[in-house]
């Protein structure tokens, strides 16, 4: 089994072949000592390459920083054949991606994802986007970036609670699209970085036949929204605050309660239900939620960008495996799964 | 001979076809003035219509107007189902598609032109975008509109000097493709509304051809450049001085010497060149360049979008009504060709 979707070697191939101007690596403080040096290590070009380092975190993946790194792009003299290399975990690919497809109206762009939920999910798929205040994905494109190149090395210096975030990408591949690799992953040690490398490779599979399918979002690849609904709105509202929580971290709830919903409407038995509640609860860390948290994380929901005409529709399990498309949802079994959420 | 491309008929029947959530009127002061009302009347929907008014004027289209807009929207609710109908000169459709085809990562949008800049040339072949501090057009999206709706009807509200700005670019799609329609453009009498608007639609024509062929400006596109690359450097350096032009005047000057450049480059006769000059000279306004001014200028143009490889390429005329693609041009020969344009 290859380590990598694509290498530095198609990478090497990529750059000599479209005959690029000059290169730029997108990085943010982490990338650029961990993973930066090593990229450059593995380049096989003449080419000027400049090195634009941001800070790390989502609080910067807005308009602001896109302003700033076009910019730059400008007073570097960055033309319509220069490439954008995208060296970071979800922030630096999203708003890379984003960046490179408006500046000049579109240049080429590749995705180096550092992070494991980078790998699994964010840097590939077409969706580039930076948050508009405390919406998120507001704004954004969806485009290709020319190559995803998949260096699990960087996996090794990944904080812990990174690693966790990332996997629950990858457990929400098994629950819509496939029960034995669901089972596979669930039985994983989170511990164990060889055994979660392992499942990598499936899980881009899964995400990568969906988005091939439905590139622009109109019918099957709604199913990858399944946690996602709650689970943005959850993240969106602690965003700034000192409970913030990772991506991974607030979609494993959201996938907790939008399995209570599928229960709650016939579409998937109790004890599938207790088991996707069991796993996630023994990984990911417990948020105790007050009245006044839930009623303003539904609030936000009428904002999350997979709304149509002002109603909320959901991807909901249709048992583990399957999904249900554009589901209507009362807003009295969202709290009942907030609540259920909160009993073992 | 209709004088509309799309007509209100067409808009609301996609309307109900699309069957969209809301609508969003994007205008500016002088079109919510003279033309919004008009719109309206013709629009047959129950939906909830709101009117985003900004302030006229190019030094407005940029990022920071479009983080205003994109607020708005969250803030009344626009979904992915909402459609944008932009009512105004090539600022407003320019922004209004960009807006759009990013928030939420694209929804629909409709452009209505207002200006004649907007019928002939900005409203319609998928280039949306914003300037960045002077350097035009540097962020944006190619993104074709639901619909272009031509309304001549607002040309009668029209400031004269707009006007001629718009006959620039009729002017041009003769010089590159026509040559007969250029004879017809130059002999019309731009006092004449009448026998303007009658030439409208050859015009739309010719570039609805060209980007049809090549919508992301791989090849053939490219002849839409002809006076464009000095064009939009001029446009730049004078834009926020009290010598600013409008987009048509400087392209017109734009013309003038990428003609006398395609004259020293042996691809256009004497008197082709003469006539050209003569034209533009007969209807736009002189424009007494310095030395500071054309060093300045040639300086910009390395900035201009269209660049590849850090070199300047020209759309150069191969005789009237053919284009030579890809030209490169020492500086000399651009200095020579202000020096002429001063000279009767």
């Amino acid at each position: 089994m290859p380590s990598t979707l694509s290498n530095y070697k198609d990478l090497n191939e990529k750059i000599a072949t479209n005959k690029y101007s000059s290169l730029f690596i997108l990085c943010d403080h982490n990338t650029n000592e961990h993973c930066v040096h090593h990229v450059l290590s593995q380049l096989e070009t003449s080419l000027k390459i400049e090195i634009l380092e941001i800070e790390a975190g989502e609080e910067l993946k807005n308009i602001a920083t896109c302003s700033e790194i076009w910019s730059i792009l400008a007073e570097y003299g960055a033309d319509k054949k220069s490439l954008i290399i995208n060296v970071g975990g979800g922030v630096i690919t999203d708003l890379g991606g984003f960046v490179a497809t408006t500046f000049k109206r579109g240049i080429d762009f590749v995705n180096i994802p550092t992070s494991l939920l980078g790998m699994v999910d964010a840097s590939f798929g077409g969706k580039n986007g930076v948050d508009l205040g405390n919406l998120k994905n507001q704004i954004g494109t969806i485009c290709n970036p020319e190559l995803v190149l998949i260096d699990t090395d960087f996996l090794e210096t990944l904080p812990k609670n990174q690693l966790i975030s990332g996997f629950a990408e990858m457990l929400k591949h098994g629950l819509i699209c496939d029960l034995h690799y669901w089972k596979n992953c669930a039985a994983a040690d989170i511990n164990n970085i060889e055994s979660i490398i392992k499942l990598i490779p499936r899980s881009i599979e899964i995400k990568n036949d969906i988005v091939i399918q439905d590139p622009t979002e109109k019918g099957i690849r709604k199913a990858l929204n399944f946690g996602h609904t709650l689970g943005h709105a959850i993240e969106s509202y602690f965003l700034e605050t000192e409970n913030s929580l990772l991506h991974g971290e607030a979609i494993a709830i959201g996938m907790v309660l939008e399995s209570f919903i599928s229960l709650q409407k016939g579409l998937l038995s109790g004890q599938s239900y207790q088991e996707i509640k069991h796993t996630f609860k023994s990984i990911y860390k417990f948020v105790d939620f007050t009245e006044t948290d839930i009623e303003s994380i539904i609030t936000l929901l009428i904002h999350d960008k997979k709304n149509e005409y002002g109603t909320v529709q959901f991807a909901l399990l249709d048992g583990i495996g399957k999904v249900r498309l554009n589901q209507l949802v009362e807003n009295q079994i969202i709290k009942a799964a907030f609540d259920n959420y909160k009993i073992d």
